[in-house]
This record gives structure tokens, sequence and C-alpha cells, in this order.
């Protein structure tokens, strides 16, 4: 039984999410159709992490197990024939130990958060950034993200649904670029609770607006309670970027 | 009657180009009903250069004359109203001088053109860019691009409904950028014949995947025969980037 690992990029606006569900389309659930269709196997998918609802994935990794050898370039090319079009493909494709495991070898994950700042409405960047039209003061926002960095209880940000048995996470990085218009935040941790970095992002668009500063982002953090934290940002702006694994 | 200047930014694909044409969904044409939704004012909005079917704009200039004077912010805000849910937007706008024309006083056009060269389908950049599945070596067709720089007679590089008096073009500078499987090619000039980026664009592609060499797009340029040139690239991977007026 070989094992196949993926890189996976995927526009999520139409998704319910990586994981599959009954009656809603999921990133998964259109893999495991594929795979069927391509070799005739009923497959588990099993990914790095799921994503949410409209989140989109740059480099998002899953593994599968097939009944037998097929050459790499065939997966991959018969999965990606069978997602057309779909806004899902397989970027690329090898083949694995048993031992390797998509979600458990995961080292590092990598997000990325896009905000488009600006008045005017998005065209180019329309479900693949938040559009915040008040201007935001990306170096207070930097200043203030960096309270978030290192091993912390993140219980203010996880999503009162989180099912993580510990809130506690090591966040290994937050910078914050902006070009033009285009402010991006990228956050990176062994792993994260749910819906940990949009309530992040959702928190430090507020210092970004001058209405929270860093102090209040201090007190979120120790409060441990989601309600002292700021809002979800939307899932439009948030990336899936990459995973490490040793 | 003062005269206002806007910087526009559209999403191409599902357009007939700039220009307005009967019974085809044109920008032009769209920027002239929201105007005339906002004020009642039928006016003639004139860019500084005209975009084909598919191309897009990251920052497109255009000039038309009101009436009488409203705030910069409420014709912007308006006509960006109007426009919802089309894929255009204002994103600035101001009055300008009334001897200002978009197109007679620029002094300088930028193209930017986007290819991802890889072999799984596009998703991301899907209608974004142009999807390039054979590698191409980027450092080859930068170094025959420079062939292109300067003044020359680009008859091969135009299409045969072009309409320039001249064929004589200076291009001031090409660059090739790649980042990971995403190639750009930055192309500017005062201005250019019609297809002429889009040609250039095929022709590289040809020189990158080791089809020609350096030597045959000296000769596609000499000829001055369009039928020496290579193919013209496809509409979705480029954009109007900006303009520079004095």
């Amino acid at each position: 039984m070989p094992r196949y690992s993926c890189i996976i990029e995927y526009e999520g606006t139409d998704y319910h999410g990586w994981q599959k569900q009954n009656d809603c389309p999921s990133i998964q659930q259109s893999l495991i159709e594929a795979i069927e269709k391509f070799c005739g196997q009923k497959v588990d998918v099993i990914a790095s992490g799921r994503t949410d609802a409209g989140v989109h994935a740059i480099a998002q990794v899953a593994h599968f197990d097939l009944n037998k050898n097929h050459p790499i370039e065939k997966v991959m090319g018969a999965i990606n024939f069978h997602l057309r079009p779909q806004p899902i493909s397989v970027i690329d494709c090898k083949v694995v130990d048993e031992n390797f495991h998509a979600r458990f070898s995961a080292n590092k994950r990598y997000y990325v958060y896009r905000i488009i700042n600006r008045r005017a409405p998005l065209v180019l960047e329309s479900n693949r950034a938040w559009h915040v039209a008040v201007p935001l003061n990306v170096s207070l926002m930097e200043d203030a993200a960096k309270v978030l960095i290192g091993r912390h209880d993140f219980s203010s940000f996880r999503d009162s649904h989180c099912q993580a048995k510990s809130p506690v996470r090591t966040l290994d990085n937050i910078s914050i670029n902006k070009s033009g218009d285009l402010v991006e935040i990228n956050i990176d941790a062994q792993s994260f609770l749910h819906h940990m970095v949009r309530i992040i992002v959702g928190t430090l668009k507020l210092v970004g607006e001058g209405k929270w500063n860093k102090g209040d982002l201090v007190e979120a953090l120790e409060s441990k309670k989601r309600e002292f934290a700021g809002p979800t940002a939307p899932a439009c702006g948030l990336y899936f970027e990459k995973v490490d694994y040793d």
C-alpha cells in the first residue's frame, strides 16, 4: 500500500472548508471523489490541518494510501483531470514512507493573512483579501503583535467551539509587511487553535485603526477569555501557506 | 466644466475590453453608465490607453468632464456605488487642469505580463495569468528580450488590425523576474502598438522553451512581418500597470 503525499492549492470561497460534511462541498470530499474516479478506490485523504470555510491554501499537504503503485506524474495528472473545473489543484506529489502522516509529522505551519487597506472596493483581490477601508498604522500593529510571540495560553484567541485539549500554543513568529495598499501578516507556529489566526488579525486590526493599544492586547491575552479579544477576521483573507516536515 | 481624472482597477475577464461597443460589455460603457446614474450626465470617458478583451488594469487612468463641481470623495464613492457588483473600481480621483488629457498627456505606459510556469492547473491565478506547463528558461528570455529595447520598427510585433500610422516605437525597458513558479515580464514605453506586449511575450515564450534563440528574435524583428514573430500570448496574463504624466 504505497502512501502518496500531495501539495494542494485551493481557492476556498465556494467550499465549506477542508473537512468533508454531509451535503456541503468540501476540499477533502472533492479530492476523495477525484481519486476514486482515477483508480476506483475510496480513500481517506488526511491534511496537515483543516481549513475553515472560505479559507484558501497555497500549499496544503495531504496524504492517502493507494492499493497499488502508480507513477506520481500519473497520480497528479489524473487527480487534476478529475478535479476540473474546480479551483483545487495538486501542484506536487511524491511517494512517502508509511510512517509519514500529513498531520502528525508536521513540525510547523505557516499562514499568511492579506488585507487590502483602501477606500475603494476590491477588484483583483476580491475574495482573496480582507477589505479594510479605515487607514491602518502598520508599525503599531507590528509592535503590538510581538506580545503574542512565544508560548502562551491563547484562550482569548480561540473560537468557543475549539476542540483542542490545551489552549497553550507557541507562536514562533508574526511579521507584518505593507506594500502599497496590501498589508500581509505572516504567522507561524507548530500548531494553531480554531480561528486563532483570524482572531489575532481581527484584534491587530483594532490596534492598527487606533482603537486599541499594546496594553489592551496584553490584557486580552491575560484575560484568557474569548470575549476580551477582537472580532474574528473574515475567512477570505486567510491562506494556509505551507507546512514544514523533518 | 471641471475635469476629473481617475485611477481605475479592473478585472477584464468578462469584458470586451476598454472601448465601448454595441451590445458588448466594456469597461468604458460601465463607467459611462455609473457616472450617469450618479449625476444624470452622459459623459465621454477617455482612457490613457485602450485595453483588449480579457486584459486587466491595476491602475488605468481616465478623465471626464462634469457640468458642476462635486467633492472628489463623492465622485469616487458614487461611481463605485453604481459600478457594483462589477469588477471595476475607482481607486483614486482628482480634479485636473482642462488641458490634461488621459491619452495625449501620457509620457509612459507600464504593462506587466504574468505567467505561471508549472504543470498543475491554475487555481488562485486562474484568469489572472498565462498557464505555461513547459519549463521556461528565464535567463534565456531575459537575454533575448534586450534585442527589443530601444527604437525599432515593430511591424512584426503588431496585430494585422493595428491602426497606428507608424510601426516605430521606443521600448524603454523589458525586465523578467521569476519567483517560484511566477514569471513576471515588465515592459514600458511611451506607447505601444496593438497586441504588441502580447506578441512580444508569445515570442519570448518560444525562447524560454528553447524553440527559438536570440538570433531568431533578431530575424523576426528585422523581417518587419507579423508572421515572422511568435503567437499572441493570451489576454488573461496582461495587466495595464500604470501610466506616467508630467
